[in-house]
C-alpha cells in the first residue's frame, strides 16, 4: 500500500507534558481531521476518540491509506454524528502512528524514530495531549466528547480529568478498566509482536525488515475478539473456502482462516507495531477504579456532564456488566446518565459496523443534547 | 528439560492404515501407557482419549517429562476413574509427539522425521489406530471410553464408529463439530507457529533451531480460551507482578502476563511444534454432523452404548448449548444417555482441575455402569 504520510494536518504542541510515567515530553505533534463547521456559538463541537486500530480518518476517505473512514455508518451527511450539523473532531492519540507523536516519529533528541524510546503512555496522557487541540480550535466546551472501545475509555477519562470542558459524553462498547481477560488478549498481542525476529527490540525501522508476521498474527487475536461466537457461527459458520472438500493441508480451508489471515496481513500494511504496543499497554494500564481509591464515583463526583452509556449484548470483551459499573457509580452519584444495552449478534464490532438501534440511540441523544446545550449557550 | 523419550511404552502395527485424507499408513506406532489391573471378566477396561495437549501418561508421574500426569486429579487409587478398580488405558493420538506416529517420529521411507511429509490426519483416524490397541490388549468391549475437549470428540467419534466396543461413553467439555470460533482460535496459533522462521516449513529438525517463540504464543492463545472470564478476574484480576506499582515497560506487569508467558514457553519444553498443527487440524476438520449429512442421531444409529454427557457452565469454548445438542440427538433416538451441566467459574480447563462435581459425576457413572456391565458379562 502507498502510504503518504505528507497528507497528514497536525499542530505542534509547544508546551511540556508530564506524562503519568513521570517522563515529559517537551513538545509534542497531535495530527487531527475535522469534519463540518464549527457554528457561532460553538455549541456543536463533538470530538471523538479513536479505538486501539483506529486514527483521525473518521470519515469519508482516509487521506493517507485511501481506505474508507473508520465510522462511515456513524459520521457524516444526515448519519448519527450529522456533519451538516456538527463539528467533529478526530485526533490521532499519543502513541498511534497516524501523525501524533508516538514511537515511529522522530525523537528530536537523536533525530531517529522514538522506537521504545517512546515513553509508555495512557490513556490519561492521550486525553491530556487532546485538550491542547481543544484550546488550539478555540473551543472551551464540546457539545459531546465520545467513542467505542478505547474511544469510550478516552472519554470516561476526559470528563473525569475535564469535566467542565463537555457538555455530555457517550462512551460506547467499553469499560472502566481493563479485565485481566482483556490484558491477556493484549499481552498475547504483545508477545506475538515481540516474537518476531524482524521485531530487533522495536529497533525494525534500522533495519527497514517490518515485524509483519507478529502484527498479522496480533491483529488476527483482536479479530477473535471483536466478534461473537454468534456471529462467526453466522457469518462463517464451517463454510468452506472453495470448492466442496477439505484440501488436509495447512492452507485455510475455512472461510473464517482466509477472513482472519486477510484480516491480519491488511492491518501490516496501515499500522506501525510498536504502536500497537503502545496502545494495547495504555488500554492494560487503564483503571478508573484504582485512580480513585476503588470508587468509580469519585472518577465523576460533582460532574455536570450529561451521560449516555452504551452497551452491546454479544460484546464478550466488554461485557455489558461492566458498562452497568458505570451507570451504577454515576447513578449514584446523581449524574445524568441513561442506559442502553444493544441486543445484536456483532459481538464487540457492533460500534462499528451497520447497528440501526445503536445509530438512532446516538442520533436521539446528541440531538437533544444540543438544543439544551444550545439554549443554555444563548442564555 | 531433559527429555527421555526411551522410556515410552509402544506397540508397531503391522496393519495399513487407511486415513481421511486418501493416504494409507503402511504401519504405525501406538504409544500407550495402562494403570491398574485387567479382571478377569475385562469387565472393567476404560479407554481415555487424551486433549490438544496431553498425553499417554494419564496419572503418576510422566515417564519422559517428569512432570505430573495430566489426570492426576480424576485417575488413581480411590479417584472417580479408580485405579484400584478399573483398568485405564490411554494411548498417544495419532499425529502427536510422545511416541505415536506423527511428524516428529522417522518416515519409514526417508529415515527422516516425516515433518509436514506426515499425512494430515482426522479424528477418525486417532480413533480408528486405537482400535488396534484395544485388540493387542485383548479387549473386545471396553466398560467406557472417555475423555475431555478433544478427548471428548474422540469417545463420541469411537461410539460412532465402533459402537460394539464400548459398554459406555463419557464425552466431557466438548462438541459434536468445531465451531467458527474454535476455528479461528486453532488458526491463530497455527498462523503464529507458521509465522516463526524457525518453523521452516516444519522443516526445523533440520537446522536444529525450534520454533519456540511461535508455539509459545500458540500455547498462550490456547490458554486464554481454557480460563472463563469470571475465572481469570478471580485468578488474577489486574493484580501485579511485583510490587505495588506499574513498570512503564513492556515486561509483565500483571500476573496474567507472566502466567500466559509462563504457560506458554513451558509449553514449548514438551511439545512438538508440527504435531500442533496437526492435533488442531484434526479438532477443526471434526464434524460429525456433517459426516451424517446433517443428521447427528444417524452417527449413534441403534447404538447400546449408555452415555453421560458432562460439559460446564463457564466454558465457552464448547459451550453447554454444545453439548445439549448431542444429548437431544441421542434422546431423539432413544439412547440411554444423562447429561450434566456443572456450574464453575473454571472455564474448559474445569475438566483438568479441582472440580468435586464433576468427580461425584463421573465416579457415579462409572461405579453404577462397571456393576451392570459385570453382570451382563457374568450372565
Amino acid at each position: 500500500m502507498n502510504i503518504d504520510y505528507s497528507k497528514i494536518n497536525k499542530i505542534i504542541i509547544n508546551k511540556p507534558l508530564k506524562l503519568d510515567c513521570g517522563e515529559t515530553l517537551e513538545k509534542f505533534d497531535i495530527a487531527y481531521e475535522t469534519f463540518g463547521r464549527l457554528d457561532e456559538s460553538k455549541s456543536n463541537a463533538i470530538l471523538v476518540f479513536h479505538a486501539l486500530s483506529g486514527d483521525q480518518f473518521v470519515t469519508g476517505t482516509n487521506k493517507v491509506t485511501g481506505r474508507e473512514g473508520w465510522w462511515n455508518y456513524v459520521v457524516g451527511p444526515s448519519l448519527s454524528i450529522d456533519t451538516n450539523k456538527y463539528f467533529v473532531i478526530c485526533a490521532n492519540v499519543l502513541g498511534g502512528c497516524m501523525g501524533s507523536s508516538g514511537p515511529k516519529e522522530i525523537d528530536p533528541k537523536t533525530n531517529k524514530p522514538y522506537g521504545l524510546n517512546f515513553p509508555v503512555i495512557t490513556i490519561k496522557d492521550m486525553v491530556s495531549a487532546q485538550i491542547h487541540l481543544l484550546d488550539y480550535l478555540g473551543i472551551d466546551k464540546t457539545l459531546c466528547v465520545l467513542g467505542g472501545s478505547m474511544g469510550g475509555m478516552q472519554a470516561l477519562q476526559f470528563c473525569s480529568l475535564f469535566p467542565n470542558r463537555t457538555y455530555s459524553s457517550v462512551p460506547v462498547a467499553c469499560a472502566a478498566s481493563h479485565s485481566a481477560q482483556n490484558i491477556a488478549f493484549n499481552e498475547l498481542a504483545r508477545q506475538a509482536i515481540m516474537a518476531d525476529p524482524n521485531w530487533d527490540s522495536g529497533n525494525y525501522f534500522l533495519s527497514g525488515k517490518v515485524p509483519r508476521n507478529g502484527l498479522a498474527v496480533a491483529r488476527m487475536a483482536g479479530h477473535i475478539s471483536y466478534l461473537s461466537e454468534q456471529g462467526l457461527e453466522n457469518k462463517f459458520g464451517r463454510k468452506l473456502q472453495e470448492g466442496e472438500g477439505l484440501k488436509f493441508s495447512f492452507d485455510a480451508d475455512f472461510q473464517v482462516e482466509s477472513y482472519l489471515k486477510y484480516q491480519g496481513y491488511a492491518f501490516v500494511d496501515r499500522f506501525d507495531a510498536n504502536s500497537y504496543l503502545y496502545i494495547t499497554r495504555a488500554m492494560d494500564y487503564f483503571d478508573l477504579y484504582k485512580l480513585n481509591n476503588g470508587n468509580l464515583s469519585k472518577a465523576f463526583k460533582d460532574t455536570k456532564v450529561k451521560f449516555c452509556i452504551i452497551s452491546f449484548s454479544t460484546d464478550w470483551l466488554y461485557p455489558t456488566e461492566e458498562s452497568k459499573k458505570i451507570v451504577i457509580a454515576l447513578n449514584s452519584i446523581g449524574a445524568k446518565v441513561s442506559f442502553v444495552n444493544i441486543i445484536t449478534n456483532n459481538g464487540h464490532d457492533s460500534f462499528l459496523v451497520e447497528e440501526p438501534e445503536f445509530f438512532q440511540t446516538l442520533k436521539g441523544f446528541l440531538d437533544s443534547t444540543y438544543e439544551d446545550f444550545k439554549n443554555e449557550n444563548s442564555r
